[in-house]
C-alpha cells in the first residue's frame, strides 16, 4: 500500500509513552515510501473518568474503517478491575474478530535471559498462537447471592469448533512456513475434558492438511515446566485464550523480560483491522516517567508492517533493534532515549 | 499417635517405585516408635482395564477409614484422557474434601535451579496454597453437537464464598506462621470477573482475622513472571485450583525439577484422611526402569508425618532429604539406591 490510515489507542499508564516511540520508529522506518496517515484514539480511563465511555460504538465504527491499529496499554487501579479490560481490550479484540494473538518469543544476542545458559543449549525462538475471542474469556457466567457467605460464582468457558479450528489451521500454516516445522498443542484435557478433547480432536483433523507439520500435545502445567527448563524444544504452540495469556508471559520473561514481548491481534481473514500492542500492562507505578522500555512495542510496530505487507521496512525495524540490543547492556536509558536511538538506525 | 492407619495407592507409571522408597524411608523415620499399618489399594489403569472401574464406592468407604493416604502417580496414556484423572484422583480430592492442596517450594542446597543465580538473590522459599475442591475442576459443563463442525463445548468453573473463605483462611494461617507472614494472592480478576471478585473480597474479610499479614494480589500472569525473575518476592501464594496447578509446576521446576516437588491435600478439619503426593505424574515413558527420582515422594512422606503429629520424623526426613541433595552431584543413581541413601541416613 503507498498510503495506510492507523488508528492509535494510546491507552493508560505508560502506553501513550510508549506508543510515541513506536510511531517515531514507524515514521522512519517507512520513510517516504507510505502515507501513514494516524487518527488517535482517546479510549482508556482518562475517558471512562470523564464519561463513563469504555468503547462508544461510534468509535469503533470509525476504529473499523482503518488499515490496523497500534494501542499502548489498557488498565488502571483507579477504575474497577474488569470495566476496561472487558469494555474496551477484549470488545476491540473480539469485534474486530482477532482470533489469532501472535506472540512470538526470541532471546535476542545481548539480551539477558533469567535463565541459565545450561538450558539455553537448545535456543529460544517460538511463537505462541493464542486464541484470542472464545474460551474463558468469553465473559459468561455471573454471580449469585452477592456480597451473602453463600455467593455463588460462575465462569463459563465457551469454546466452538469453528473457533478452534480456524485458529488451529492458522497455527499449522505458521508452522509449516518454519524450517522445523513443529506444533504443540497446550491445553489441560485430562481435567477439562470437554474442551480440551474438542481442541485435540481438531488438531488431528486439521494436520491432515499439513502432513509436513510434525505435532505433539502438552498439558499447560507440564508446558511452563518446557519453558523454563529447555524453551528450545517449542517451535509455534497453539493454545487457548487463557493458558496462552499465562505462557506468553512466561515467554516474555525468559526472552529477557516483558519490556521486550510483542503482540499481534490478528484478524487472518482481513475483515477487520488487526490491532497490534505490547504483551505488557499499564504499568501505572512507572507511569510518565519515562522509565519504560518502549521496545516492546516497536517490535509490534515491526508485526504491523509486515501484516500490512511492509516486508522490508518491518524487516528494518526488527534489525534497528536487534542492534540496538546488543549495545544496550545495563545503560539507563529514557524511553524516548531508546526510541530515538532505534529511530536513528533507520535513517 | 503410636499406631497410623496408612493407605497406600501406588497407582500408574512411575507411581508403584517412588511409593516403595517413601515408604522405605518412612519406616526409618518413625522406627519402633509408631506402629504404621499400611492397606495397599490397587487403583488406577491396570484396575480400570481388568473392570472398568476407578474408584469402587467400597474401596472410598475403606480408604476413609485410615489416618492418611500415601499416593504415587495417576495417569496412564492407553486410558482415555481424564478418566482416571477425574474417576480416582480428583474424586479422592473431593470426596475426602481436600480443600488445601498445599505445594512448598524450596531451593535447597546442592540443587541446580535453571534460573540464574542473579535471579536467585532473594532466596526460593515459599509455599503454594492451591485451592482443592472447587474452581475450574469441578466438572461441570459439557459438549453439545460432538464430532460436527457446530460443536459446542464448555467448561464451568464454579466457585464458592464457602469455598473460597476456608481455604484462603487457611492461608493466612499459614502466612502468620511464617517470619515474613506475606500473602499473595493470584488470579486474574480483570478477565474473570464474577469468580475473580469473590476471591478478592474474601481476601479483604479474613484479612481482619490476621491484621500482621500483610498481602498483595497478582494477575497470574504477572505471577509467572516473578516466578522466573524474582521468586524471592513469594511467601505464601493462595490461589485457585488451576491456577494452582500451573504455577505450582512452574514453582517445582525453578527449585530444581518437579522430581524434588512434594504436595498434600490436606483436609485441615480432619474429617476426612489427609493424602499425600508428588507433584509430578506417572511419567509413563520411564515407569519401571528404576530411573524415576523418588525425592518427590519422600518429602511427601515428610509433609504426611508432620500432619500426623510426627514432627520429629517429618524434620529428620527433611534433613536427611537436604543432606542426600547436598551431596548429589551429577551422580547417577536408581530410584531404590536414592531410597536406600536417604533411609540410611536415619538409621
Ligand atoms: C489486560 C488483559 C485483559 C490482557 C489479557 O488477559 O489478554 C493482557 O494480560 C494480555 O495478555 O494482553
Ligand atoms: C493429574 C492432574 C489431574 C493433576 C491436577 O491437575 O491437579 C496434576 O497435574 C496435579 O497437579 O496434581
Amino acid at each position: 500500500p503507498s498510503s495506510v490510515r492507523l488508528a492509535v489507542i494510546p491507552g493508560d499508564g505508560i502506553g501513550p509513552e510508549v506508543v510515541t516511540e513506536g510511531l517515531k520508529v514507524l515514521r522512519a522506518a517507512v520513510g517516504s515510501e507510505v502515507s501513514f496517515e494516524t487518527t488517535e484514539y482517546d479510549l482508556g480511563a482518562r475517558r471512562w473518568h470523564a464519561s463513563g465511555e469504555t468503547l462508544p460504538d461510534a468509535a469503533l465504527a470509525e476504529i473499523r474503517q482503518h488499515d490496523a491499529i497500534l494501542l499502548g496499554a489498557i488498565g488502571d487501579p483507579a477504575v474497577p478491575s474488569g470495566v476496561l479490560e472487558r469494555g474496551l481490550l477484549l470488545r476491540l479484540r473480539f469485534e474486530l474478530d482477532h482470533y489469532v494473538n501472535l506472540r512470538p518469543a526470541r532471546l535476542y544476542p545481548g539480551v539477558t535471559s533469567p535463565l541459565s545458559p545450561a538450558v539455553l543449549e537448545n535456543g529460544l525462538d517460538f511463537v505462541v498462537v493464542r486464541e484470542g475471542t472464545e474460551g474463558p474469556y468469553v465473559g459468561n457466567g455471573g454471580a449469585v447471592r452477592t456480597g451473602t457467605p453463600h455467593e455463588i460464582a460462575t465462569e463459563v468457558s465457551i469454546n466452538t469448533a469453528f473457533g478452534i479450528e480456524r485458529v488451529v489451521r492458522d497455527a499449522f500454516r505458521r508452522a509449516a512456513a518454519r524450517p522445523r516445522k513443529h506444533l504443540t498443542l497446550v491445553h489441560k484435557h485430562n481435567v477439562l475434558v470437554h474442551a480440551g478433547h474438542l481442541w485435540r480432536r481438531t488438531l488431528e483433523q486439521v494436520n491432515a492438511e499439513f502432513p509436513e507439520v510434525t505435532t505433539d500435545y502438552l498439558h499447560v502445567d507440564a508446558a511452563t515446566i518446557f519453558m523454563v527448563q529447555n524453551p528450545g524444544r517449542f517451535d509455534v504452540i497453539v493454545t487457548d485464550n487463557l493458558f496462552g495469556d499465562i505462557i506468553t508471559d512466561i515467554a516474555g520473561a525468559i526472552a529477557g523480560g516483558i519490556g521486550l514481548a510483542a503482540s499481534g491481534n490478528v484478524n487472518p481473514d482481513r475483515t477487520a483491522p488487526s490491532m497490534f500492542e505490547p504483551v505488557h500492562g499499564s504499568a501505572p507505578d512507572i507511569a510518565g516517567q519515562q522509565k519504560a522500555d518502549p521496545t516492546a512495542t516497536i517490535l509490534s510496530v515491526g508485526m504491523l508492517l509486515e501484516h500490512l505487507g511492509l516486508d522490508k521496512a518491518a524487516q528494518k525495524v526488527e534489525q534497528a533493534v536487534s542492534a540496538d540490543l546488543i549495545e544496550r547492556a545495563d545503560r539507563v536509558r529514557t524511553t524516548a532515549e531508546i526510541g530515538d536511538s532505534i529511530a536513528a538506525r533507520l535513517a
